[in-house]
């Protein structure tokens, strides 16, 4: 095959992914992987840092229309509305370009090996400080944005076990609103109960 | 000195801190770390698995009141409340154990060694998940339960990094409080703004 062409990216995923769940974390390399999916180890780098990386593409994808929502949620909305309108946008995006089997499949991999279960947290808390970030800079004080941004990730993360368990067949949007409901549901805001879905798009 | 005395995790503790401010985590070794607190390294493993964990032991400290204060809350309790109680309780336990000088010096040391990050945010990933357990044993739903286990994590890691952070001189049972309070604000629930910091412990 040729050094490059389009469609790369997503094979280099899905050969990680068939390696790490065959011959474990450890013992896949990345010429390994370069290998299964056809392509140069030089390839491999064009595209990935190294070989947890590759199993973590997906999560820039969710990170650019979570940050957009927050940044372009409408003026004067109150914060728990930018991270609800993040959240509803962002999970929408995020299910729109996957695949669910490939989700479950790549969560498991990630549940079973510690050095890639570090690297989803580091990427989680990163996204929460941008989350805070991009509500410091729409005027949120900033313990609170630092909260906010860390409850939006709580609860995508929430959403996104919920969506990736085995049997389960509602969508990630709505599994995020359920979790958002609990959320309030916990802090026992008054006229919202688990099981109500409100809109989750303000404006 | 003696292979085992009392005092050997502090001095450990203290020395390792020390390399890891002087020379990098990277060069740090075991040996130097029993060497500079004047024990062998036999006596560095019988208390930790390894170079990170020996920055961790106060963490297991703030895990035990953090857990005891959400199984023995007052029976019937709201999972908030249960929150708060443990927060509160275990804020507590851990000012009272700690220099923060030294919780000073430590943090500095982890927030500029991605390995120790790493290691930081695994601990408290394994807390939230332990508090949410706690709380599904006291009747809260699941997935509320989850989210009430990482928001009592989000609430305490605010808090200590603002405990932490130069110059700051309220005290971390405050901290705490004020940021469960801007939780609270960022939900909209009324009757309670930041700055108003109600009573933490319950019954």
């Amino acid at each position: 095959m040729g050094r490059w062409e389009p469609g790369a990216p997503q094979r280099l995923q899905r050969a990680a992914l068939e390696l790490f769940t065959e011959q474990g974390f450890d013992a896949t390399t990345v010429a390994g992987i370069a290998e299964r999916a056809g392509v140069t180890e030089r390839t491999f780098f064009r595209h990935y840092a190294d070989k947890r990386e590759v199993l973590f593409a997906g999560e820039d994808e969710f990170r650019e229309p979570f940050l957009r929502a927050v940044t372009e949620g409408p003026a004067g909305a109150p914060a728990l509305d930018l991270v609800r309108g993040a959240l509803a946008a962002a999970c929408a995006a995020f299910e729109a370009g996957r695949s669910r089997d490939h989700a479950r499949a790549r969560q498991r991999v990630v549940d079973a090996h510690p050095p890639l279960r570090e690297r989803e947290l580091l990427k989680l808390a990163g996204l929460a400080a941008a989350v805070g970030d991009a509500l410091v800079a729409r005027g949120v004080p900033p313990l609170r944005a630092r909260l906010g941004g860390e409850l939006a990730v709580s609860v995508f993360a929430a959403a996104f076990a919920l969506w990736t368990a085995p049997g389960e067949e509602r969508d990630l949007v709505r599994l995020q609103a359920e979790a958002m409901a609990e959320v309030l549901a916990l802090v026992d805001r008054p006229g919202e109960l688990p099981g109500q879905v409100p809109g989750q798009v303000p404006g």
